[in-house]
Parts: structure tokens; sequence; C-alpha cells
């Protein structure tokens, strides 16, 4: 018997396509908006038709942008010759939110993963080239994730950016703030005693 | 700096109304969206916009349907003699899901609590006592939550229906099946205990 209105089960269906939610979370999203105003609704509906209409990618870093070149690429208070190599626009946000960088960003949008069959080619590697190339680029900080994917990455990066007139730089690896140093996985800890600093 | 393009802020603030989503989640979800091709946010828009055009009360049970009675209250195979009080239309479809009830159902659209100023005629209990002085209800069987609200809720409805010629039952409480005796929780075990069975 069809239990589930089919315009419910649509709705609900569309949730679950999103990463992270399943049918159950799917259905109580969609039973919220039933019991909520249609405005509700109508407005979440208007904000995802315009989302692709009015979002496209900053032609000089790749990260989605209203306007060609983003506000970060524009801005003149922003130092050029550092960039700060991501992988997706949500790296971006999360380093943005530090508020301690101020250089300009080079979003990859993907890792290497040969078995998925995404090489070099397949993300935004030739494009950060030229922009080394170009001249004004003078450090490449290199910002992917410390996972497997994202170090064979930045391994192949450095390879690259290696044989160009650039300084290549990593994230420093380390114990998180805050942590307790029982709890530190060994990798972590190991990492984090072959780079650690002189105290001042 | 604004550095997230206003309409993905927007879809994120969307995405933040909705029960349980929080700005780490809305900004991951908008941002999946905004990867995929736009044809999967239109379709998303789509069913949004017709959830509310489509979705009405049964005028009878007061669950959502596409039609007026909905599937459940218009099928000729189920028992109309027997009526389970539900909160939510959610807790409708858990217990359809369990494909062990055959009879109709009321959906009261909230539970009584009087801090928030829900009272009686805020949720469907008129409408179930027409229902049930119609005559042809014989038993009515409480499923509200086993909540303090929920439990509020099916004491007032136990005093209210019992002056009507109706039976009113409610669901077993007792161990959830496959836990656990020693993680029970010792009300949880209590009502175990008091509602013993004799075994067969």
């Amino acid at each position: 018997m069809h239990v589930v209105p089919p315009a419910l089960e649509r709705l609900i269906e569309s949730f679950m396509q999103l990463p992270g939610i399943g049918k159950k979370t799917a259905t109580r999203l969609a039973l919220n908006l039933l019991r909520k105003p249609a405005e509700n609704s109508r407005q979440f509906a208007e904000s995802l038709l315009n989302l692709h209409s009015s979002i496209q990618l900053c032609s000089c870093c790749f990260t989605f942008s209203e306007n060609d070149p983003c506000t970060i690429c524009a801005a003149a208070n922003r130092n050029s010759e550092l960039v700060c190599v991501v992988e997706e626009p949500g790296d971006l946000l999360a380093i943005e939110k530090t508020s301690s960088y101020r250089g300009h960003y080079h979003v990859l949008h993907g890792v290497l993963s040969p078995i998925d069959g995404i090489g070099p080619a397949e993300i935004k590697v030739r494009e950060l080239v030229a922009r080394v190339q170009n001249g004004t680029v003078k450090e490449v900080l290199i910002a992917t994730s410390s996972t497997v994917p994202g170090e064979a990455t930045a391994s192949y990066l450095i390879d690259v950016l290696n044989k160009l007139p650039v300084k290549v730089t990593r994230l420093a690896c380390g114990i998180p703030m805050g942590m307790d140093i029982k709890y530190a996985d060994k990798y972590t800890l190991a990492k984090a005693i072959e780079a650690r600093s002189t105290a001042k």
C-alpha cells in the first residue's frame, strides 16, 4: 500500500541524494518542511534554483564565486605572491575562518585517485602550473588533507612545482590544539616529535 | 570580506532552518549540490514546490495525503473498528513499516504542552472524540511517545475516552528486542517486570 504521498516521497528522495542523509533523516526533514508554512519550502526552492545560475568558478583560483575574479583574487589587500592549494571550496572557507591567512588560493576540485580514474588532468593542476609560470607567485602552500589521496596529491604537486622557481611549503602536522597527549594517535605524535620547534 | 557567495549563503541558511542541521552540515550539503549538475538542484527545488500544493490533511485521520480520504482510510481491507492515535505523521509511517497493524489511524499533530500553550484544542482531540462518538470505532490504541508530554497526552486521552463506549488500549512498555538486560534503564526494566506475561 502506498502510505507515503508521492509528493512527499519525491522530496525524501531528493534529500537522500545528499551526503550523509539516509532514509530516516530525509523523512524527518521532509515532514518538518511539510509542517511549516508553504512559504518556507518556496524560499528553499528559490535558493536552490538560484544556486547554479548565479555561481561560477573564479577563472583565477577556481573557487565558487558570483563574480569573476572572486572577491579574494580581486582584493587589493591580499598577498598575491602566496598561493594556498586546497582540494575543495569548503577547505578554502575553513582556512578563511581562521582569519590568519592573507594570501590567495588555488582550488584543485579533487585529489589524485588513480583507482577512480582521476589523474592530474582531471583536477586543476595544469592551471596551477600555468599560474606559477606566469611569475607573480613566490610561494605555494600545499594544504591538501592529511589523508592517503591528499598526501599523494601533495607529493605529486611537490614534484611538479619543485622544477619551477617557486618556494613550496606544507601545513604543519602535529598535536591538535587542546588535545591530551595520551589520546593523540602514534602517527600524529611521531610527526609532532619529528617537527618539534625550538621553545621560545 | 564576503568569501561565501550570497547565493550559496542563502542556500546554507535554508538548510540551517531544518532540525538538526547546523552551519557546518548546511555548508557541506550546499557545496555538494553546487558540485553536482544544476539539474539535481532543479529537481530538488521542484519537489519542494510540489510539496504543499499536492499534499493536504486527510479529513478523517488527519495524516498527510494527496487524496482525501487517504489511502489507509479508503482501504477496504483495513479494520475501521480499531484506531491508533499517534502524535505525528512520522509515527504513522513507523508503525506502517512494521506491517503488523491493519487498523486505522488518528494523527493528533502534537502533544499537550501547557508551557507552550498547547491544550486539547490545539491538537486533534475534538476530532478524535467526534470520530468515536460516530459509533464505528470499537478500540482506540494510544501510541503517543513514551516521553513526559507523550505520557501526559495519553493520560488525558484515557480520561476523555473512558467516558465513551470504547475500549482504550496502549502500546506495551518493556525491553527493546535484542537489548542486553544489563544495559536497559531501570524504569524500562521496572515496567517490563510489572507487565510480565505468562511464558508459552
